[in-house]
């Protein structure tokens, strides 16, 4: 699990895209990019399209009074909550107190817990760990101001300090697609999960998960990553406000523009699968999307069936509650 | 100059919305909130409608190749270039050396370019200061992660340090609407100009800014606050590549969606002030707004008229190149 030998052949989120003067050897953005789902979306036509007149959405306020983010649009707060509601892969309603944060992209919303669970008054900054072989985004994250609230401590199966802590638990993990629990064992930590791949296009939805911060990301959903539309579903109340303060400060909110589109195409794909539910699912997103990259894999097992280099993960198949079958993990 | 009582009423952009628990004040958004130009863009109907496809922007990778800013639209590129020149207001002519990066408003532009002009090798934080009274914001960003990078220390008449510094000079200054220049004087400081009200509605354009970091934004500009889109002219390459690489890491670029409204709605200013600049430039954008906020200023010198707790800043009659006219400044 700590190698990467054992990996897919590269990272599917962006790692150092160019554009800056950096040591580190530059990662084209090509590779993370999920391009691949276009050719479904422009098959959906005129339906899909998004008109916005020069007077929409002009305020800065978008949000519910009374909601937890005063900058999230009703619209996708629902869209949301409707397909967690329907894939089942998350536990995000909001009877049972889980509330909805919408940031700019998920990588916001990281920073935004980190920032929410990182008490000011610390005479040490709080560590954050994950386990190898993790995103390589999220050292560069915890690194970039040198903060003093939170420092970035590497593998979580190093981690062997008393103080508190933050795990971040990556699950289908980037970049090896396995499924992940917490690895470090000690009271002191808070957990953050990244779930940006737990959609029934990469795996199996095995049970609904329902932990205190799960994060998520358009990009990985629907594939529209140029809208960088992430969201949170968060338990504590106090928690989503000090997220939501911090995309407060440091963007002042987050794109209306590109949530009411994230709405719309989250909107779409819940129609579809909904219309489709009585009969095969053949037509929907999900379904489409899942024999693309199960046909891209098996091109890629031909490749490295001959290679002495690679070799591939196994990943075992599971029941999904969405799809009603039995499958394997897919990563893009 | 640094009391509040010879300032406007109400802070011009929004200082501490409400979304969060905090022992601060809440000031409510609406305060800052442009929505007065809606109804010059309801009147605009069709032609400044926005309609994007399902398949379009779907990637990451939006901007021009070889250009400073990997995620910028050669759109909104364009459109910003050329309403500045238009109305010059500052220099950002790709061929003297400008390079444009835009960012999820201009309050992420300002971090980016904290970022930039810190070098992480310091002893010491750098100090970053303005001239009180200040947008309450600066204090709130700088502050917010406790970064080693800088640190604030307020009023910049009272900074006395020998060590490097950041001075950021607003300019009309929010909130008193006062023209301002630096006022540390120092060899080793380093200046950002916030120019969001360096606008024809605003005040006179008395000279083409021409200054190492510039900031914009869309919201000021054209009133389109929820848009969430800033942009920065600047000078140094390297500067605008760190500037790019931290919008990178903490939101893989910027909207999209956002950027191509935004690049429509600036080049339809740009039309109407062209149409119109052999006539009397009546209908163009920067006149109706200009209107409004006079009539607005009116109003309110009525009121404070009658009231022995307030008076109101005395803005002299500048010549405004743009306008080709005299008048004085007109805070929002």
């Amino acid at each position: 699990m700590c190698g990467t030998e054992n990996t897919t052949l590269a990272p599917r989120r962006p790692a150092v895209p160019n554009g800056t003067p950096s040591p580190d050897p530059v990662i084209n953005l090509d590779q993370g990019d999920p391009t691949m789902y276009e050719a479904y979306w422009r098959g959906m036509g005129d339906r899909c399209s998004l008109v916005i007149s020069g007077s929409e959405v002009m305020s800065y306020l978008g949000g519910s009074p009374g909601g937890a983010c005063w900058f999230l649009e009703p619209k996708l707060e629902k869209s949301i909550r409707r397909i967690h509601g329907l894939v089942r892969n998350a536990a995000a309603d909001a009877e049972d107190g889980h509330h909805v944060v919408v940031g700019t992209g998920s990588s916001q919303l990281l920073q935004a817990a980190l920032y929410a669970l990182c008490p000011p008054d610390q005479p040490e900054p709080t560590s954050v760990v994950c386990a190898a072989p993790y995103y390589s985004c999220y050292k560069e994250i915890a690194e970039l101001l040198q903060s003093k609230l939170y420092k970035w401590e590497g593998d979580a199966h190093n981690f062997n300090k008393d103080g508190p802590f933050i795990e971040i638990v990556t699950s289908p993990n980037n970049p090896d697609g396995l499924i992940r629990k917490p690895v470090v064992n000690s009271p002191n930590g808070r957990l953050i999960y990244d779930l940006a791949y737990y959609w029934p296009h990469y795996t199996p939805i095995t049970h609904q998960a329902d932990y205190d911060i799960m994060l998520f990301t358009i990009s990985k959903c629907t594939g529209h990553a140029g809208s960088r539309i992430g969201w949170a579903i968060v338990k504590d109340k106090e928690v989503a406000a000090k997220m939501t303060k911090f995309m407060e400060v440091t963007t002042i909110g987050v794109s209306r523009e590109s949530q009411l589109r994230a709405a719309k195409l989250l909107g779409i794909i819940c129609d579809d699968c909904q219309a489709f539910s009585t009969n095969t699912k053949s037509q929907n997103f999900f379904d489409y999307s899942k024999r693309l990259l199960t046909e891209r894999w098996d091109k890629l097992h031909e490749v490295v069936k001959r290679s002495e280099t690679f070799s591939l993960s196994k990943f075992p198949k599971d029941y999904c509650l969405f799809s009603d079958r039995f499958y394997e993990t897919r990563p893009d």
